[in-house]
Formats: C-alpha cells, structure tokens, sequence
C-alpha cells in the first residue's frame, strides 16, 4: 500500500471547495517562551470544527453511484461524525447512519443533528457503536467509513500539510496530535516529499500511548487498552494503514499529561482567545513544557481540533485563572 | 471632510502586509433560529485580537520622518493601545508612549508589555490616562493616536469592509459594534460605494447609547457619560469625525442588555469554539434575540474583538452551562 503525492494532490483539488484553508498564526508567546519561532495551524477552526471533514470529503467523494445510492455509516459521536455527516450533505446528501454510544455527551449529539443523517444509538462504549455501525453495514451494503484506517481517508487529511508547506515553507518540525494515526500519516507523507529534512513529531496522551508502542514494535495495536483521558479523540489505537505508511516518516512520540493538556487548553484561551480540546492543544504541550527542544526551529503545531463542552471549558478556566 | 474609495483602496493596500484578511464564516445556528443567511467576520482573530491595528497601521504608516522620530502617543488599556503598538513596531520601530489607567488589568498590561512600547500607569480612570497622554504628546511633540476620532484610522477600519464585500458581494445588512464609530464609519463608508441597497446596523450597549443618541441629534457626544458594561470597549463617547462621516450611512442603532451581550459570548463559544470579547460578541445579539427581523436576508455580523479576561469567560460560562 502506498500514498503518493499526485493521489493527494488531487484529492485537495477535489475536497477545496467544501474545505477553508485554515490560517496559520504565529505565538509570539510560545516562541519567547521556546526560544523558536512557533506557529499554530487552525484546523480547531475548520468547517465542523476539526480537521476529519478532509478525510470524509475525500473518501466520500470517491464513491460511485452504487455505493452512494447504499450509503455510508460510521461510528463516532466526535468529530468524525461531524466530518462524515458534513462530507455526505456537501457531496449532494449521501444516506448516513452515525452509530454513536447512549453514553455520548447530549452536547455532541445535538451538533450531529444538525444534519441530515440517521443517529442510532447503541450501546454503552464506542467498541459498541463500531460493532453495530459494522453490523449494519454489512446487512445494508453500505459503506462503513473509518476515522484513520483508510488510504483515501488519510489522503484527504494530508492536505492539511499541503496546506502548512504552502504557508510556512521553512518549518523545521511539525507537532501533531496522534490517534489512530490518520492525520499524522497524512501530514508526515507530504512532509517527506517537500521537505525532507522537516521533523515530524507526533505526540499522544499519556493514558493512551498506542501510537508510541506501534511504531517502536512495528505492530498496529488496534483496539489499545486505554486509561480515561480529556484527550477523547485520540484514546484508543493505532490503525495498520497509517502504520504502514508513515511508520518510517515520523521521527518521534511524545507523551503529555492530563495536567499539561489542560495547561495547552489554558494558555490558549489567554494567550490567543483560541478554542482547542484537548486534543488538539495537545500539539502545543511539549512546547509549553519545553519537553522537547526547539531553540531556533521554525516549528508548527496542529492544532486539530476545537469540540469542547463548555463544562470542560470552565473547569479548566477554573483551574488556572 | 470626506473619505472616499480610493483612499480606503489606497490604503488597505499599504496596511495589508501586516494583516491578516480574517475569515468569515456561515453560522448554520444563528441562520436556522433567525430564518437568514448569517456570517461571521471574524476580526477577533486579527492580529492582536482586534480590528484596531488596521486603523493604526493606516495612521502611522502616513507619518512623516520628522512625526516618527518624535513618535506616537496613545491612551487605552485594550485593544487600541495593542493596535497602536502592533503598528509602531511592524513599521518599523516608532517610538510609542502608552497610557493606561493604573486601574487597567493585570492580564492587559501583561499583553501590552510583550511590545517595544513605553508603558505610564496614570490616574483612576480612561479620562485620566487621556489627559496624561494629550499632556504627554504636546510637550514633547508626540502624536497622540485618536482610536475613532480621526479620518485617517477610520480608513484603516474600512478595509473590514473591503473584505466583507470581497467575501461575501451579496449581503443584504451588516451589523457592526458601535463605539466611538470609527469601525462602523469606515464600513458604512464601503457599503455605500459598493452596495448601497446593504443596510448597516450598529449595535451598542443600552449603558452606553452616545451613538443612538448623536446620530439622533445630529451631536457628537464625546465625552459620554454611561454606566458599567461588560462591553468595555464601546463605553464613552460617539467621534465628530464618524458622525459627519457616517450619519447619512449608517441605517439603524439598536441597543443590547448585558444578559443579551453575555448570552451571544456563550452562543458563539458554544456552537463556534469562538471567543468574542462582549465588545465584539454584541453583533451577534440582536440576531439572537431576534431584536432584528433578517427572515431571508443574508447579514454579516462583525466580532471586532476577542481580547477577554478569562475570569471574564469562567463567568460566562458559569451562567449558561
């Protein structure tokens, strides 16, 4: 299996028109405090609010008549099921069925309403959810579409690094935040052709290191046993697709706490007024915490993602200010 | 005194390498519970937060080399003072005196210091700091940089509409923060060039009604007497140069409560991950409360600003959530 530029190229081409180019906007903070020159790429502000549209447009875009006529389903009550139901309603209004767990926060649920797809909910746990979205697809024939372990999902989310390249050409190290791994392969694919020598950092909650143990064991461990984490949309494991495709791209995992997550999530909200979860500040962790090095590296962190309940939002403001 | 296109034209061209065009984007929820097509300009992620640097890059950019020698004077703890240093250092390293009440907050100041900017802490009050700064700037021969009242700024703050237009040809009513009237004058100023049928709106704090009441009586109030508001930045008086400027563009002045104000914070930081200071946010209340009637117009509501204290939003969210 392998992902080349032209594929990715083309698949930016297709996805533009139903995609904002996100800014991307220096820290004069985290670059005083780094000694680097840091900037923030605002997936946190794209349509739906993260970056996973790019990977839906992109995989639903490729679907031939049959498949649309049969539809799609998906498992997610988070941002994927935002990116999904976006993508099949900007794609001409593709059938959708989300299968998100009765456990899904009512804030999320709502958002997901917005749109015209069939919510079923079912079950306690997101493995729940997948079971039955996987179980429906198969009675159905629609077409059950992952959140990282896909090619053409992946391809969609590199252009996010076209993207980056086209704004800040000289970045030595791009930050990501890593899940199941799709944005990082993406992201990573494009790095190695333009700018080889620019490092790709991934970093992952602590309470769920999957990426770090697969990419040092050469094994997706997907399902991964995680500990509860702010970081929801990065709990779990690391997909075989984007194991294969970037294993020898990303140079480095890093690992961040609770406690510096909602640091990032803080410094954000003062710093810059910028709404991130956790997930996505997450990027700026290890910069925050001068975890990694950086003096004199032009560095750009992801920041993928902005869902965020408010309740989250005010303890953490409470925690800090 | 006049403002005409090509000056704005003229001078968005000259600012524009130190800006950024903020995005504007749809909001699907304040569209489906208002019956109208409604977008946001998004000037709270303008460098430093706010509008005000386009202002003050058009003013100092215009400063000859005897007046920047002498440098710039300007009095304001938010986001003028952080429009008037922004500009300073970008073209070039003017020198710049600020005043600031020795009341202003911490978290202000903070943010003001990160700029090559002299800082005087003067008296209780704006009033005070206002002095302090004329007092400072006629005896040493400083520029004092008005935040309104001053044709050339008012042309910087024109060029939000210049992109409105560019983003957005079709709309029908602009709904923009009233102040001191500069932001509103200079976008009125664009929409009666470039689409005269598109009504302009201001809004304000029912604490603050200078702007209702000099476009009423035909009076600049200036100073303006009003009570407490969260909106801080749109408390005091209407401009005289706004109001010749702008009297016969600007269509209609509503007022917004503070439960309004506080209530449009929450609704943008809830279904946009977006933080508006009330200042900004405002633009967005008379939608939601439906104070305007916009059924089947399309309506671009200007967030001017997202400087906000995060005790200031710990609050916000406290009430809603």
């Amino acid at each position: 299996m392998q992902l080349r530029m032209p594929k990715i190229l083309q698949t930016e081409q297709a996805i533009r028109p139903f995609t904002h180019t996100t800014p991307l906007i220096r820290s004069p903070y985290l670059s005083r405090l780094s000694g680097g020159d840091v900037w923030l790429k605002l997936e946190n502000h794209q349509a739906t609010g993260s970056f996973k549209i790019r990977g839906a447009l992109s995989k639903i875009g490729r679907l031939t008549p049959a498949q649309r006529e049969k539809g799609i389903a998906a498992a997610s009550a988070g941002n994927h099921a935002l990116g999904v139901a976006y993508a099949a309603d900007a794609l001409g209004g593709v059938p959708a069925d989300i299968f998100v767990p009765a456990t899904a926060p009512r804030a999320k649920i709502d958002k997901l309403s917005a749109y015209a797809v069939t919510i079923h909910q079912s079950g306690d746990t997101y493995e729940a959810a997948h079971q039955a979205a996987s179980a429906f697809a198969a009675e159905s024939g629609a077409l059950e579409i992952s959140a990282y372990d896909d090619v053409d999902v992946i391809a969609g989310q590199a252009s996010v690094g076209l993207e980056i390249f086209r704004q800040r050409p000289q970045a030595d190290m791009l930050i990501v935040p890593v899940g199941g791994g799709g944005l990082i392969a993406g992201i990573a694919t494009v790095a190695a052709a333009l700018s080889p020598t620019c490092r790709v950092v991934g970093v992952q909650p602590e309470a769920s290191p999957a990426a770090l143990l697969s990419l040092r064991d050469g094994v997706a461990y997907d399902p991964f046993d995680h500990q509860p984490t702010l970081a929801d949309g990065l709990a779990g494991g690391f997909g075989a697709v984007p194991l294969v495709l970037a294993r020898d791209l990303i140079d480095e995992v890093v690992l961040s706490s609770e406690a510096d997550m909602r640091r990032a999530m803080f410094t954000l909200i003062d710093q810059h007024q910028l709404i991130a979860e956790a997930s996505g500040a997450i990027a700026t962790a290890p910069v925050l915490t001068r975890q990694i090095d950086i003096t004199g590296l032009t560095v750009v962190c992801v920041l993928s993602g902005g869902n965020v309940d408010t309740a989250v939002l005010r303890a953490v403001l409470s925690e800090f200010s």
